[in-house]
């Protein structure tokens, strides 16, 4: 099988699959006490800058939401968009855990922008109101668009002047760097954010993302946090194993930019049919597009995706490492044939 | 590196590494919605019974809090043994996520006991104090010794009389099943536990529990649970594969086995010295042991393990999968020799 | 000072503080195992029905808080207005004790709608989605207009269909009996509510809510959830002596009648100046009205209010059971010669 | 009705009731907003430092735990005898509010010591064991003794060594100081305590408690908390001017003396039968007798008081400042005539 559904419906990557392999042998310190987490957290000072703390966890969830809890008190209010992840697929993790409300802002792409979370802010020094704290991005979003650097520097820019923290949800942060052909730091570290989710198994790994803290001060008490959270793995070489993987060689930009290389070449052959409305700009690994609805089924037959809104019938295609150019044609073909026969 | 530590120094089972290897071929659904969960459900409904609920977390903190949560409401207490690794090892997590109060009772042993138990419960009915609802007990203890599956019923005939449950870290069950020479049903389910926290990365799996529901009532929410407890992954088949070789061709008693049988080697050849002296019943795959503080940092060099408990030089010597035969032997030799040049 | 700042700047009604008088002889049982606790819960049987379950404390978001409380689990989500007092006045209360997210419904009056509500209810049965469960209203609504028992039920309806509970937010539900010329039961047992914040404090009491529930499953772990929530009086009989006074003789009638009154009073006097713009149904006792920003200070030193809205400069001007005729007449007569100056 | 069954079955003092009418006039701001309430807080910070942080809440669940809140983060831990009223007296409402595990130490005498907390402290630092933040200490105790200041100062000291907290719920500090015949702030604030519960209801309030904070960093966002927590009053001068009459010509004093006279009289006049065992030293208000079972309840039915110890009949009997002498010689009658008759 092989689908558009998700690029969690992928599996793992050969060369991380070979990493874990290596990983495998004899006895280690548990707990990330080991030389191979040890050397990916280099790895990521080195890509990140030296004081950049560096922490392990399962999944995006916990990434999200752990780094989230590190950086609030429970009374506050965490300002990200309405389709964000943490606010409509994480269940209620977020506001058990952090004890926060969440303000999603409205967005007709995935993104939010400085002057509409700063025109939301209010009553701060109000002890009877949540009081924002954090703003929250998702980068790439969750309509695989992607912030500029200059976009994300003007939502920390609104965080600084009003003591904020910006916090990045970056499941899919590798697509967004090769959107946008910088490095990692430059629209993350450099651009202020404070705490990063980088992810790792939307991009080719099986399990394990990262929480990067460029605000050192966030970071004190987080291996409490996580192991609270449930989310300290005890043979923890098998996740840094995979991240030491995906950060050699370029692996994690070959695989990022083959996923939206296809999803460009997807958008492209669906472009052709006139049935068919692309939705969102195409800046990841993903294509947004109304469907026709009498057609979805079929098509769904052939590979596998999801209707992303009921009413419009707007679907997501989602393209991963192992997406293939052949499978693109044969779905755009496909579609192509069930549009014409309506 | 090999050492005595901890069951999780150790990797991962050649086996478990190949049914991984197995089941990284094309997409499949996430979530658990693949055939290999649904294979594995399967298995544990085999072993279990059909109307047991499977489900599958990230580690064994995860298990044990969620299955918890599950089986509280949040004014409710747990009644524990004081060294139990819910109340001493997993942070604040359980307290964080259930909102209850963990109530540790003294042992000697690891193990609690009915009458023990019954004389603890208190104040049923009144609303200033935490209402007693589950008995939590681990299989094997922290001490690994292990329950008779009478003595487990007897803390079972206690929860029903209190309308209580009666949960089961099982972290290292294998071990127990192999120890009693019993299926995991005969001191598990027909026994009358409620919910049981079935242990895999300490037997050889490099991530993931499963949490079994003998009690369907309380499995009804448990995936809202799972999720909002940060503990679904998205790449199911991963975890389950895992298990799917566990449970195949007696993977799971071989490696118990094996572990418990190195412990009892160690056991047998620590007894011949003089100035070690055993301090619990070797029923699983842990010998604890007052060793020679003047010794013990030599031996730590030779093959590492933790000190237990400071004050008496108590020592926990953990096996594994993979411990050898001459790996005990060397580990006892030079403990000798350090003795005798005492 | 007299003000329309708040309900809440208000003392106590000499009626009320006369039976806290006639409560203070003697010794009595604690924590509600009182004559009086016993008397009032009766009184409040006889209002809303023998199989009404009733609980009293401390305050409004206590009542609110704890109400959802009993009828969430912590993965769901509570529907209200954007302005519910539960989702803007009680700091994070209501996510932190619940665990549970709120979703605010855009609101021009303060209400909330049964297609409104039921157009927002989506993805459930899906783990990944916080599940709504509970819809929240406020009555009168914190623009002091006021549902009607239709409107009422069309809500309950929706939260039959969907199997939610119905709660309703009745700090000020008093000034909506009046409103409706109705009893209580009308437009809340009998309209299908499942539980009810009953408001006393804003009516004239020194301290003091009840919790009704009229969905007896809901509350019956109510006393342990009320005492965790740091909710339980110790001196019960001095709550439940306020409520006593308040329920006999129409004091509550008479009470929120004379608040309604004067607010109609005030509305009507405003509505006279062509500067000011009364912006909502004057139902209960606030009268919300744009007043010339030029004149809002020099008229809050005459009697002081609240800026409820700062870009349009809408003002919240409530009156309580002490507002007098002549202070309405003063204040409006000050507004009008203000608004004659500029 | 006239018992020794707790300081919460009497009502309200006199001139704390005539302190209620004089507040009951006209309007004033909410929330603490007034002048009562300012004059109250100018009180508390001559009694205790200019330095000190004063915040009022409802009730003694509330100032514990709020005040723990304030001082702790979820992964800690609060040490505190077994007994405490925390850790048996307030279901898990710390457990829930705080995320932190409670650690009962063992007592014979209601007091913990220096050296058993710090025998206690263990696996600092590591992330995977609840690390112990606050010591709370009960003034006076459950068992109704007292610490000197001395007691508190070597605890202090263990918090400063360990860089942990000292708390104090003083339900009962009034009592306690009395019976020191010293100042509040000898055996608060000069012996290093960093937060106090100081009560009010259990010395003649009608509700209302005052959360002291000596270590003002631990009060920077105590509004936040409090509102969050429940605890905040809108109509706060109703708690505030209690305390201003509890403030004013020693009327904590005069009550609180007269208590532990009666107590200090009942004590001796039991002593005077053979067959009663007083079992603590009668520090405040309270009086621990094991008294035979045959006759508890014909006593009970003269002057109802509550078995402590249903295992030894050891009941509590609590004086409060309106106990008289002839209960206490009416009280002892009985015991005497009833023992008598065994």
């Amino acid at each position: 099988m092989k689908a558009f559904a998700s690029d969690n419906y992928s599996g793992v990557h050969p060369e991380i699959m070979e990493a874990l392999h290596q990983a495998n042998h004899e006895h280690m310190g548990s707990y990330g006490a080991d030389e191979i987490t040890a050397r990916v957290v280099k790895k990521f000072k080195s890509l990140f800058g030296d004081d950049t703390e560096v922490f392990f966890v399962y999944n995006g969830t916990g990434a999200n939401v752990l780094g989230l809890t590190a950086s609030t008190q429970s009374f506050n209010a965490i300002i990200c968009s309405e389709l964000a992840h943490i606010n409509v697929d994480e269940s209620t993790a977020p506001e058990k855990f952090t004890g926060c409300k969440l303000i999603g802002l409205p967005t007709t792409n995935g993104k939010i922008y400085a002057d509409q979370v700063e025109n939301r802010i209010q009553r701060l020094g109000d002890q009877h109101h949540p009081q924002a704290r954090v703003i929250s991005i998702s980068q790439s979003t969750e309509y695989s668009t992607v912030y500029t650097a200059e976009e994300v520097k003007s939502l920390s820019e609104i965080a600084k002047k009003y003591n904020f923290y910006l916090h990045m949800d970056g499941a899919r942060i590798s697509n967004a760097a090769v959107s946008l052909g910088q490095d990692f730091r430059t629209f993350t570290k450099d651009a202020s954010v404070d705490v990063l989710s980088f992810g790792g198994t939307k991009n080719g790994m099986m399990f394990g993302e990262a929480v990067l803290f460029f605000n050192p001060s966030l970071a004190k008490q987080f291996a409490y946090i996580r192991k609270q959270g449930m989310q300290l793995h005890s043979k923890m070489r098998f996740i840094t194993a995979q991240f030491d993987a995906l950060l050699s060689n370029d692996l994690w930009k070959r695989s990022a930019s083959h996923a939206n290389r296809m999803a460009k070449k997807l958008e492209h052959a669906l472009r052709q049919i006139p049935q068919i409305k692309i939705t969102q700009a195409v800046d990841g690994n993903g294509v947004f597009a109304v469907i026709p609805k009498e057609i979805t089924e079929a098509l769904q037959q052939e590979f596998f995706f999801y209707v992303w809104n009921d009413q419009t019938n707007e679907c997501r295609l989602m393209c991963s490492f192992d997406t293939t150019e052949k499978e693109v044609e044969q779905f755009a073909e496909k579609a192509k044939a069930l549009c014409s026969a309506l």
